[in-house]
């Protein structure tokens, strides 16, 4: 598996996290994202590299445009390892439940 | 809403992330997380202090012991967030179903 390292790092900033949520509802240039975020291109272009490298967007070229949209395998990695917790979360609540469940038969055993 | 940053940081760390891994399975004190990753308790203590910061690990009082114990809400901040993006996403199909359902009646029409 691919490190989640990068994607978690690349999702640690507020900018970042805007600029995808951006992408999920299309496409965009860097010239059509600098301008909600009031921010220059140069920095728009650092950050969407970030992001690039975490396999969280991909751009593709069109004449002198290379416009960005959401990779959503990388999006898909990070649900992956959080639908392993929330598994290994629901297994020890059953665990738990099993071990009251027992209790309880137990402490009615001892009252009969 | 609580920030996202100090989370998305805590993930960004496999050594972090393994230690979820096994609090998701239950409790743990910190001697008994410092064993399978062979490190110092140290090292261990430090990667708790960001999980814990972060909103993502709880600390109770036992004795001399501090055992860890997940904190669910950190984890469902995070899903909460994936959730918005997954919704997003799916709105965007669903309008790009809409233009490719458009484009087919306008052809269709143009062909009779």
């Amino acid at each position: 598996m691919k490190s989640l390292d990068a994607p978690f790092f690349a999702l640690s900033d507020p900018t970042r996290r805007a600029i995808l949520s951006r992408l999920a509802r299309g496409e965009a240039t860097v010239m059509e994202l600098a301008e909600p975020f009031e921010m220059t291109q140069p920095a728009v272009s650092r950050h969407l590299k970030v992001l690039e490298s975490a396999g969280l967007i991909a751009r593709r070229v069109d004449g002198a445009k290379r416009p960005c949209r959401l990779e959503q395998k990388g999006m898909q990695a990070i649900d992956q390892w959080l639908a392993m917790m929330r598994k290994a979360l629901a297994r020890n609540y059953d665990r738990l439940d099993d071990v009251l469940a027992n209790m309880q038969r137990k402490t009615k055993g001892e009252q009969q």
